[in-house]
């Protein structure tokens, strides 16, 4: 990471001159070198002056170096399909193009705290089992025929879908060659790399074999949670949700009869969080996830927030302005707003947006704020 | 790179459902070609193939770029007491030698999630009134005569105390001038800086007043909630601890008697938390604190956690061996040990030690872990 | 007993720090006779011995009052369907028959804390609307065609359904008069009312009309919160589920789902418990809800817990061995097991079982147990 | 417990006739003997009707059966004193007076879920150890020289201390004699007897020995956890304080602090309640405990609230009004005031109250409120 505080090297790079106190010159040009001279000194032992730099490091409100950017799926889908064929799935661990944040070159990451990707998964492949701290998150964006393993149970994922992989689980993913060939399948990645590198609270491990055994049938857990129920003798263990796949199909669903019971927020449209049934918190501790209905000529008005936003487009086209920016977006694009940037959505068609941010860490830290532009 | 970039556009054409990865090229030298042109193209569009960065991205473990230091009170308490000529509390709002991890340079950050400096305040002199979202600790390290005030009530701060300032509270500090002109007093700051710029949740204003009002007498906060005991009416509302003032008096009497009592750890020696009386939990969302004694002669066992933890010593001489390192520390002085690194502490004579790091936040996201060696 | 009282008054008079329980007399007759004296000049003044009951007060295990009972639906839907010509809904406020446990008779209880009863809703009746802090579950038991209505909206009641009025919210109920006439309903109220008798906390309010205006469409709820999703600015208030009917083909389809894929408890058979989607707790502070599957021929092992427990039968026959008693059930009966009895149940055809029990009293208190006889 | 709905015992009495469902006649005399006949027939079968009681059951405010009492401590310690010469400590295993609510005859209750009692004990006596799943405190109204043991540590009680006795946890109680012969101790016992006798969740078992092994010096856990610190392993395991002894000393000067910095409640005085430093709750989870001070001279509004509240005077003279009752109370004196009667405090000299209620209860059912008149 850059200096995020440039200037106080600049100031450590004044030449000359020196006051201050009793025997310190009074003559500004003396104070000045004084200064150089005693912040070089101290930076041999590690140390630096706060007085220059505290306005960067305690700033009147957020200034993000991440910026809003939006990639459009039409300009990038070839790109994801030709990695298909520079490595396989099973080289690769996981064939994915990270989405990389303008403002964070190198960094891997389309937020400061927050990661994402485009995975590509072909017919017949498998990406093997391994598992890690780093929560994730999968949107499914195109494509029919892959799968999901968690804890032994296998989900299939359809587009639309939000499918999660909790902290140090086992985890792999699969595309069944069917007769016909199949389907290349492509998925949006979330994970909270970044933060957990920024914690150095990072583990991984391989799993012994490419996939982990299936020891249940799939919608097991949807059977034991997912119908505002759990097992009598479940115990919370974690903060993540024991929910794996929650499908496109209620999700529409319920927005749709909320709109067309009048449900309509000048901000949002209608918008609605994934929740944890065990906990009625987010579905992982690091990790937020929405869904809103935008219906087709919504003109929403201005909201801010502290946790910078990853939004991935489902249905429709439309127009996010973020700061002073405007994106013109459609199906399967991907866009990023960061912190504290006022953000306006509005609809040409009957849009649905997905999206994803760090909100829970900052619920937990006390920080989270958001404002509301009427 | 234009012939590998039209190879690109040709796979990219081929049918979705048959990609096919014989049609790059089979030669190692040439794969690596193909690949360096993709990955130059996909650049542009603000993308990078994961595979090339994933085993750093999601390490088997921890690889701190924070490294083990020690700030030795002797070499640094001259530079400390140097600043007070080269700036006055007023001009530099806060008069403070940031201690700057040589792992992390120009990052004003001891871990890269927190932040330590030595502050000094001269008798006579004021540090202004504001408030920011980060959360301030203050360990005081010398001298006597000086208060921070909190929400209208002020409290004199001793060697050993440990004070905070919670997130978004009105804090000013000063040092009385009496008759005999007073000490200089130094503290150790710990906040987290760095971990809400990584978030960008970072907000700070200037009280119009260079101090606050004084509306409750010192001690307030103690009486109505330092004795097991709370107001009939409180409602807990934040995350932070409603008594701001911890005195090392108190902390070394409950050491001393559990000591005598016949506790000691054979990687802690006597080990206590500070807590939140509201909550039962850290005194901060965001900072865990504690305060430790070690025996004379006490030689701990191998201890590492994800969380970075500082070090202010304030009684007895020892050693800190941290991963291959070994570091003689005294009264005063400042150390720090990164995540997961091996952390074994020896006592010369009977040493305090307070230490603070990250675990709240790692604690809120499940991630933290420790490891005692036997 | 002149001259005991007068020894009495001698022993108190004795220096306090010499008590001399040779004053007493030695023989046992005499003795008896003091303690006797002693009790009932004490008994004047609201004192009691705790010796002489302390085994009672603080037993080795509980020792119910309550005991096993059993409603055959067969025997009692002839008085349900009588009461509807014996009194209005009216005129009733609630047309209900009060299942009294025989061990506690003229308590109006099922359980020493709960209560449960058969509330009859012919077509074209309304029971008014009213609230009050007792909290309740409906438990749909036969016929079609009635709703309740909670916050401005109404549910449709289906046999099977499980569906809550939370406390202190307006709540009515009806039976739409359709052509053919409709049919009367009737379902098991289970209510709160022991406790908040015992805790002293009852309040009751009626609304100024027989129903409550209709504020939003049928499914609202179940749009909102019923789909692992909540709306994004909903603040948790209450423990009280933002959910208020969870159907019966959800709960069933979900057990046959698990039962399908090889769950089977020796004691439970396949058992969930209803959940609040905003806590993860159960539905209601005061009330568990339970929905259990017992296939053909399961023969459950012995089990008890210290929740006394209301069973209401949907599906299926079966037997139920409380204590040394056996009980013999058909659908739509209803069975109480108390506290710390051992339960065996045994299904003849495919059962499945309501119940629900105060068991989030016991957890919140700390005191509750079970233990599953191997 | 006698009939809360006796209502209904009378109507059931009624001799009276017949008939039923469609054939009911529709003149009033008739309807009333046909209803009579409907319930003798229903009231074999344990079902009694909803309606002739709904009123007594679901009342619109609270009407507790408990009373306003006042136990004059002149007028019961020779009562208490004579207990000693009655019978010993170890004959009774616990030698106390219940103080019985004039309301409640028989129910060794003094509010409906809380029981009280004086419990003496000599020099030289032990209260056999034993653990019983109710908890309880005992609050110290004369004498010294007695301890209670818990967890393996003792603690010496003063006049004024609150001292818990967590659920489950072995506990006994001696009164060491001394060279000069010591003095008989008494306290208040407060229990949660009736409430766990309600939810027939009381458990019970004798220690094989009359004391339990000391393990750990006097102190040992305030030393840890009194002091807002905690050992750093410490897992929060149940909802009881690991304190057991809070000190008068400490609680006192509390109070004097805050009424010194200008704090005065109009309603409360100055109030403070006990809390588990592990949790920020009350001591144990059924027993809210408090300290008020009411300087000379208080003369406080009226307030109710729904946790019938116990209280114990420490120090001072003043008055209770409570309901249309008003009671002069002294050092010593116990008082109850109900759920829902208006309580007016009043001081003629500096008094200090302790007092206790099922709070937590309510809160945790989400059941409690309070009034305070203006």
């Amino acid at each position: 990471m850059p200096d995020s505080h440039s200037g106080r090297a600049d100031s450590a790079a004044i030449p000359a001159a020196a006051p201050a106190a009793h025997q310190a010159s009074d003559r500004p040009s003396d104070r000045s070198a004084d200064r150089a001279a005693y912040y070089a000194r101290i930076a041999k032992k590690n140390m630096a002056p706060l007085w220059e730099s505290l306005h960067n490091l305690v700033p009147r409100q957020p200034a993000p170096r991440c910026v809003p950017a939006l990639w459009k799926y039409d300009d990038v889908r070839d790109d994801v399909m030709a990695s298909g064929s520079l490595i396989t799935a099973e080289e690769a661990v996981r064939r994915v193009l990270i989405l990389e944040n303008p403002g964070l070159p190198g960094q891997a990451s389309i937020t400061q705290s927050l990661y994402a990707g485009l995975q590509l998964i072909l017919p017949g492949e498998i990406a093997p089992s391994h598992r890690h701290t780093q929560s994730a998150l999968r949107f499914i964006v195109e494509g029919r025929g892959a799968y999901t393993a968690v804890n032994g149970e296998r989900t299939t994922m359809h587009p639309g879908d939000f499918i999660i992989t909790p902290s140090w689980t086992w985890h792999d993913h699969g595309n069944a060659e069917t007769t016909e060939g199949g389907e290349p399948v492509v998925w949006l990645d979330g994970l909270d790399i970044p933060l957990l590198r920024f914690l150095d609270a990072g583990f991984a491990e391989n799993y012994p074999h490419a996939t982990q055994p299936v020891t249940r049938p799939e919608g097991d857990s949807m059977a034991r949670y997912g119908n505002n129920m759990a097992p009598v003798r479940h115990q919370t263990s974690s903060g993540t949700s024991p929910i794996f796949n929650y499908p496109y199909e209620r999700s529409r669903e319920a927005l749709d009869a909320l709109y067309r019971h009048g449900e309509l927020d000048p901000w949002d449209g209608v918008k609605l969080r994934y929740l944890n049934p065990a906990t009625g918190g987010y579905p992982m501790p690091t990790m937020a996830t929405f869904m809103q209905l935008l219906p087709a000529g919504f003109q929403g008005k201005t909201y801010r927030s502290t946790d910078s936003t990853v939004y991935s487009v489902v249905e429709g086209r439309g127009t996010a302005r973020i700061g002073d920016q405007e994106f013109h977006f459609g199906p399967r694009d991907v866009f990023v707003a960061p912190s504290w940037l006022p953000v306006q959505l509005a609809a040409l068609d009957d849009v649905t947006l997905f999206s994803y941010s760090d909100r829970p860490v900052q619920d937990a830290l006390g920080v989270w704020r958001e404002e509301r532009v009427d």
